[in-house]
């Protein structure tokens, strides 16, 4: 039992971090997800496009999970907003100390959402908590319809799942009858919005969603 | 530096299980591949072709890596070869403690060719070698040309990457030029073939290929 021993030790430093990480968030009136997904399943071009219909309305800043490179901080660097680089150096996934040493970089004024895109990985990503408000994960219709049953951890904890590249759909055997029907045994409550960012479908929808939740968050802010 | 210290000690522990697996199938003349690449970067779709070009000359067996389901182990066992399903329980990557439950379910008498599909992961999976002679990793061109330098040690340890889903090449912004050129800068002799399941694009060739090594193993035994 040594191993799962060490496992929930450390997933429990990490929840006492997350929920710190958490209490600063929520002071400084900011909303944050964590972005989640395969690798190439579309995060940081998601990412994109959601900056470019928020950022005249909403101060947004990002920190970027990566193993080794900073290629998609690059990317998201050129919308002109804040950046922070972590690199996970192997790490299969984000922990809350790595995020806790992100915030000190950020200047949290002014912010009222912060997404944490985490490293591409369907499984560990899920086990640990950063501090945000919510999860997203993002799917692509070219992963295939089974994923939600394969890896049914990282979406049962998702409040909202992008199906994602749907311009995509007619070339691939993606049921999106079977994945509303799996997605539903695994949430009732699971927010699903399906976009293409090359075909600009769904990002308008998907963006006002999130300026709800973000106003939200601003309102119960205040009443505290 | 404990985390560090515990990692390093699974991963020797690793090994040691890895060689002894490697050893008993070497002793039987079995050729082993594990199999690796993303969620929905088409693996199990592309060790279906494989058996059909295959069995017919070669005695296979899969052992398939998932963490909860059966749905793969379920979709090769209709080829009528011998399979074992390992469910990892939410551990992200294979072990070779695992893969040796495994092969004492197998019958390895008339194997020529072991599979093992590991669990959907660009990561950790790349780091527990399980007893196999080669990794081959699958990478879908709809997962995007930066997936070699962001992910790069598990197609630097990849004999094989195979380009899947060519089929869908048109409809993305995969670059095969800078693909080779970065799989390049990871490996010189890395072998590539870009096939499509769909299309039947480059299945005979992968398998003729494979069919070599298979071959090569076995005078190689002989001589032993």
């Amino acid at each position: 039992m040594k191993d799962f021993n060490i496992m929930r030790d450390l997933l429990e430093d990490n929840k006492r971090l997350a929920e710190a990480n958490h209490e600063i968030l929520l002071s400084k009136g900011i909303f944050t997800i964590n972005l989640l997904g395969s690798p190439g399943a579309g995060k940081t071009t998601l990412l994109e496009m959601l900056i470019r219909e928020l950022k005249d309305e909403i101060g947004i800043a990002v920190i970027e999970g990566d193993l080794y490179t900073s290629n998609d901080a690059d990317r998201i660097e050129k919308e002109n907003i804040q950046v922070v680089q972590l690199n996970t150096k192997g790490v299969c996934h984000l922990e809350a100390n790595m995020v806790k040493e992100a915030l000190a970089e950020l200047d949290l004024k002014d912010i009222d959402l912060l997404v944490i895109e985490n490293v591409g990985n369907l499984v560990c990503t899920a086990s640990f908590d950063l501090g945000e408000d919510i999860k997203i994960t993002v799917l692509s219709v070219t992963e295939g319809t089974d994923k939600p049953i394969k890896y049914p951890l990282i979406f049962q904890k998702s409040k909202i799942v992008v199906v994602n590249k749907m311009d995509l759909l007619a070339h691939t055997d993606f049921s999106l009858d079977k994945f509303y029907q799996d997605i539903r045994t695994l949430g009732e409550d699971i927010k699903v919005f399906e976009v293409s960012c090359i075909g600009n479908q769904g990002i308008e929808e998907f963006a006002s969603y999130l300026k709800k939740l973000i106003k939200e968050n601003k309102l119960a802010g205040e009443k505290n």
